[in-house]
């Protein structure tokens, strides 16, 4: 016990909290939420914007299908509960990355209201940015970067996003972007731009 | 597909990789994992080398029950499944944060040696180093920071490490800490001993 009671006496180290990490980082932590159809451009936009940061000096981090879907989620197949759960884990680790005073980008299709509502809600209102990549589906399907949507016609993936399962569109997203109509570089701008105003980034 | 050309000849942003971060931050990402009994320490190290690694500017978090069991893993129970399942999706966040350049502790349990060797599996080698918190059972019985052994020894939580379900020590930690002769700050610099040893950090 007298190790314990010394340690007690010479304890003057608090749990770093995210102000603190903020503070070294220079900016703020916020989740940017980027939803819409396969091929509407997410990952694109997002790593579009991550890299513009990150030439800032603003730690960034991207979630995707490439390092969720074979990682954390490697348990979770395509039922509607594992849909489902999907963006739930998704939500929590952006959550964290916040915390950790990241701006971190989602990408996934996440096409339920419900499911992108419950991310946004265990995070503070300030901090979770909507981001609707809205491409018609004929645009999104021409551009078909990994020939899902041929598949889907062809009836090879069952439940489709566009195709065989609905998108149920943002109701007021803090950002609506046309892709049809504006390129990367150009949703990147308007995103950071939102950040700015919000206070996160400079 | 006019869009989609012009897009493709003025893209000029790749993807940010770990080591655009790393260089960022001016350290590298690793993940310390403690193991060890309930009451041995684990938390507690993980703070103050967090605290002391943040106040030289390193950029760290810490996992452990309280940002993961009620957010990630609030889906998750105590059956053998599930604790499993707790430590895989742990580990996966833990690969994550260190690909983002991140010093991040793990701090749980983690008492059954596959779980940890999976965690392990999933880095690279240089990036995961082991910890094992360890202390006498008497010693982490009579702390009892949260009076759990208390409980366990009332019957009243079912298998508790170290009372009714077995804690097995790992083999080959990268550290060995003996929380009853060692004080935290001890513990602390002994780790961050080992982060400079292997230019993790400066």
């Amino acid at each position: 016990m007298k190790r314990q009671d010394r340690s007690d006496v010479t304890w003057h180290y608090h749990r770093i909290e995210r102000s603190d990490r903020e503070r070294m980082l220079g900016h703020k932590g916020a989740t940017v939420w980027l939803t819409g159809l396969s091929g509407s451009g997410k990952s694109t936009i997002a790593d579009t914007a991550s890299c513009m940061l990150h030439d800032s000096g603003v730690l960034t981090a991207v979630l995707d299908g490439d390092n969720i879907r074979h990682g954390l989620n490697r348990d979770l197949g395509f039922s509607p509960e594992d849909r489902q759960e999907n963006i739930r884990r998704i939500g929590e680790v952006a959550r964290l990355l916040t915390g950790i005073g990241i701006v971190n980008f989602v990408a996934f299709i996440s096409p339920y209201r419900k499911d992108r509502d419950l991310a946004r809600s265990i995070q503070e209102q300030d901090d979770f940015i909507e981001v609707y990549v809205d491409a018609p589906l004929e645009v999104a399907e021409q551009r078909d970067p990994k020939g899902l949507y041929a598949k889907a016609r062809a009836g090879e993936i069952p439940s489709f996003t566009g195709i065989s399962a609905p998108y149920e569109e943002p109701l007021a997203p803090e950002i609506h972007l046309h892709t049809e109509k504006q390129d990367p570089e150009e949703c990147a701008r308007q995103i950071i731009e939102a950040l700015r105003e919000r206070g996160i980034v400079r």
